[in-house]
């Protein structure tokens, strides 16, 4: 079914410990897209980048299904840039440079061609132009997921509970669900987040996986310890674009959908942080992202029978 | 079978955001044995007391299941005592007061009826009592796991490591790992620990869980999320003590069996930390840890057959 991801396309210039890039290929929307694109071939998009944005990674996107109708491309502008530097443990970096560019004016024009949209990503932006989204969908989607930040939360906490209200599952991490709630126990945080509105809440922890909490259940899933992460960056829309691509390709949004949609966005993104920014989610295929899923089942199996006794 | 057991057995003080205690019973060997009682009635103990250590504990103990031949009370002497604040985020904490009173020459004299011992669970000592008690044991035990701190690892490096050399299973925190091994990624971590000796390896990762490792295998154990943790001191050694405790009433030491101990530890060390203390954990009984096991069960189980078509 058809997924539509809202977001920034841009780029990012990134130092980690490892090394650091130019200016490459970055963005919210970027990622999710890429990611969804291992499972559903009827992906739309609306965002906006300068003139200054490559052909060849549009060429990439449309090539994985992804219908750049959506998609503005502002004449004399430039896109989206952000820059950072992640420190040693890299669950923590500092913002070097912003430059908004395209994204000051951004107004999410939605084609008419998109308004049969079922699933909803909104990536990680201001929650006003957000809830345009929303609002300018005839229909409201089976299905509506949001991203967001700390800094929506430093500036604009009002106008993002009010957009958080109207969305059916929100993905944080759990620093983020710390600030959102004002509680440091993340069970308490849920109860809180989900009573300004989602039915279903994410908590994303970094290398310590996921939590999904929805009514008074709530599940675990590890992240695959690995040797090195090399770059951080978009394994959070990359873990995104995998739960939305995955439940929207299924058609099946029960709970344990959810389960199985969070471990396929947990592999993806277990790919995305082993090379700087997209590199090695646009490298891997279908049959690598079998493997990987096996070694999440392996990683957290233990067979419970015969035990009790 | 028989799970010998050596560690302090003592008195704490503890302030957490919740609250403080008096002096009220702690020690290593003290949890350890508690939670492996939910399994193996055939428990023996080396450890040391003053003759300011309560009857009633003992009797507790006893009654559990525990031989208690191998316990030196020391008349006109004062038990171990250990004194601690956790901060907000109870995954850290400052050392207010150490006492260490009879630990201080901790002979530990290993009864001549100890010598059949199969299990052998090391809690955190001085690696040179730790070491002297293999030393003592005429016949190697099927499976010696130790536990340890970095304490240790400050003062006493080159002790360790030879302490560490001799056991099947080391279980250490994150933090510990990465100072033992001077290695940030877990994973390279958990190679350079392992090519000190040990086969098995499990970290733990307080309310993010606990990994064990082995070979090229790894297991990921959730942590429940806990609407509050109250107190932590204990909940290492609890879950050490739950998973030796099921391995020697199962004596299956196979991975898989090694992999549900681990369940069962973490189950146990759930409960412990909902209160003070011991408090919990002897308040608790098989039923209510039959019913926590299922809940570890639907937290991180997914069914992901049909799913990758």
């Amino acid at each position: 079914m058809s997924l539509l991801t809202v977001g920034s396309v841009a780029f990012d210039a990134i130092e980690t410990p490892f090394g650091k890039t130019d200016k490459i290929i970055g963005g919210a929307a970027t990622y999710i897209t890429l990611a969804a694109s291992f499972y559903n071939s009827d992906q739309k998009i609306v965002a906006v980048v300068g003139e200054d944005f490559p052909q060849d990674m549009l060429d990439t996107l449309k090539s994985r299904g992804v219908d750049l109708e959506g998609l503005q491309i502002k004449q004399g502008e430039k896109s989206f840039f952000w820059s950072g530097r992640y420190h040693n443990d890299m669950n923590s970096r500092d913002t070097l440079v912003t430059e908004l560019n395209v994204l000051e004016y951004f107004d999410p024009i939605i084609p008419e061609s998109y308004q049969d949209t079922e699933y909803l990503m909104l990536g990680n932006l201001s929650p006003q132009v957000q809830r345009t989204v929303i609002e300018r969908l005839h229909k409201r989607p089976k299905l509506v997921a949001m991203d967001t930040m700390n800094f929506w939360m430093d500036i604009a906490m009002d106008e993002l509970k009010k957009t958080i209200s109207m969305v059916d599952v929100l993905i944080i991490n759990d620093e983020e669900a710390r600030q959102l709630s004002g509680e440091y126990s993340l069970v308490r945080a849920s109860q809180m987040i989900r009573n300004l509105g989602p039915k279903y809440l994410i908590i994303k922890k970094g290398e310590h996986g996921a939590l999904l909490f929805h009514g008074n259940s709530v599940f675990s899933a590890p992240a695959l310890p690995l040797e090195e992460v090399f770059d951080p960056t978009g394994a959070g829309d990359t873990f995104a674009g995998g739960f939305m691509g995955y439940l929207a390709s299924t058609e099946d949004i029960s709970f344990d959908s959810m389960k199985r949609a969070i471990i396929h966005g947990s592999a993806l993104a277990s790919f995305c942080v082993e090379k700087f920014g997209t590199e090695q989610l646009t490298a891997v295929d279908r049959g690598d992202l079998e493997k990987r899923i096996g070694e999440f089942i392996s990683l957290t199996d233990f067979n419970m029978e015969h035990v009790i006794s």
